[in-house]
């Protein structure tokens, strides 16, 4: 950055709660932190040498860029308030699931950072590990955002609304669906006196994999040979042992044996 | 060992692939290896400097260990030949599904020793890292097994033919479940040209997470939250783009929130 660059963070959630330091600590100055809940922005802002505040109408006007990180229904209703603070910022939203055109109307530069990652305030982020989706409506904002992006992490893409959709629908089935089959695995042999941890190389392996080979390459199994004996010992077992999860079992394989290579 | 521990691998698949020449590193003295076809046979008897044959009659009757790792079918019509070979010998099959009771009758000392990984014929499979479950007839042959298994990795654990069954169906949920919640993202993604690349980052910090939190504690996401608005437009959007995926898309939504902790 050729000039300071300032930032009121707006949010004190999970994704605000690990970006904010970050940021702070890449020299950018985070002048203010909003939280509905003085004490979520108090504790964010003591990260960040920041000052906290839970009214609107003490947003500070001083800030280059307003970074606005809250769950998606908050966001809406914030809008007006944020963008009427100081019409020469730059105003941009973290949701993946959230069209860059939400801002349209109430601010004249405006765009999107999307940090593609599972936050869990438990856990350290590594952003250097974190891949970074940017848009914004005017290019030099779009550089500006990348230049930014950058300074965290290698991993930065352009990518628009629509695209941002697909993303965060994929983000749902690689993080979200994934770890819920790791879930279900625990289930299944917590009840048989099994460690989970035993699992977790077969998790990394499978996660390694994919590194190198594209996943349908890389499928195993009894879906994936067509095993119809263990398929079908499996649907027993399942039927008796936890029913909840047959549907699951049969789906699940016949959609990977949709997407088996043609012989 | 006390003594020279010698062994002959029927089967030339992937797990005996790599198998057979990673405990011919550790210095066991692969003897033989038998395959249905004489080609496979060879090219993995080169590795492991053993005699290659792909006639049951010809089977060497001088080993100690018989260590059987074919399919699942072709296992219970080659088990009678394989056992009259030397009654004093130990016989050991690999496959998860399989329970080690499949030998009674047929031998004296019998066991199973599942290696818990994806194999794939492309990939070196680091040993260290596998998750090896043994379990035999005798204690004494347990022992021993578990010392041929704890040179090849430090994660050996007992397990009986019934958790066995579940170990294998976990890793049907934790390994080829999740890796075609990898290539559906790869799917998504693709239409939209955006690099399966950029998934890597979330893809291994979800695995790395649940080496520290529970499954159930690290879930994050629409469903874990309970988000309706993003949950239904996600629906709404693979209504029209991938209708194959609505259905699985609901069913693991709605299965993450019955295992969401009572409030």
């Amino acid at each position: 950055m050729n000039t300071p660059f300032t930032i009121v963070m707006i949010g004190a959630g999970r994704v605000a709660t690990h970006l904010a330091p970050a940021l702070s600590a890449c020299g950018y100055r985070i002048l203010q932190v909003y939280s509905r809940t003085l004490e979520a922005a108090r504790t964010l802002a003591e990260k960040t040498g920041s000052q906290a505040t839970n009214r609107l109408e003490e947003l500070s006007p001083e800030a280059d860029l307003y970074l606005v990180s809250v769950s998606d229904t908050a966001l809406t209703t914030l809008l007006p308030a944020v963008t009427s603070i100081n019409p020469q910022a730059l105003f941009v939203h973290t949701a993946g699931s959230v069209p860059m055109s939400i801002w349209e109307g109430l601010a004249d530069r405006y765009g999107v950072l999307y940090p593609m990652q599972t936050f869990s305030k438990e856990r350290e982020v590594d952003f250097h590990q974190v891949s970074f989706f940017i848009e914004a409506r005017k290019a030099s904002d779009t550089r500006l955002l990348k230049e930014l992006a950058s300074t965290l992490s290698p991993k930065v893409y352009e990518a628009t609304s629509e695209q941002r959709k697909y993303l965060h629908i994929g983000a749902v089935f690689a993080c979200n669906f994934t770890n819920h089959m790791y879930a279900v695995c625990e289930e299944l042999l917590g009840r048989h006196n099994l460690p989970f941890t035993a699992m977790l190389p077969l998790i990394d392996e499978t996660a390694r994999k994919v590194h190198e080979l594209s996943p349908r390459l890389a499928q195993t199994g009894p879906a994936s040979r067509q095993d119809q004996n263990i398929l079908e010992s499996h649907r027993q077992l399942l039927e008796t042992e936890a029913p909840d999860l047959t549907e699951i079992y049969r789906l699940l394989s016949e959609h990977i044996q949709s997407y088996l290579p043609e012989k």
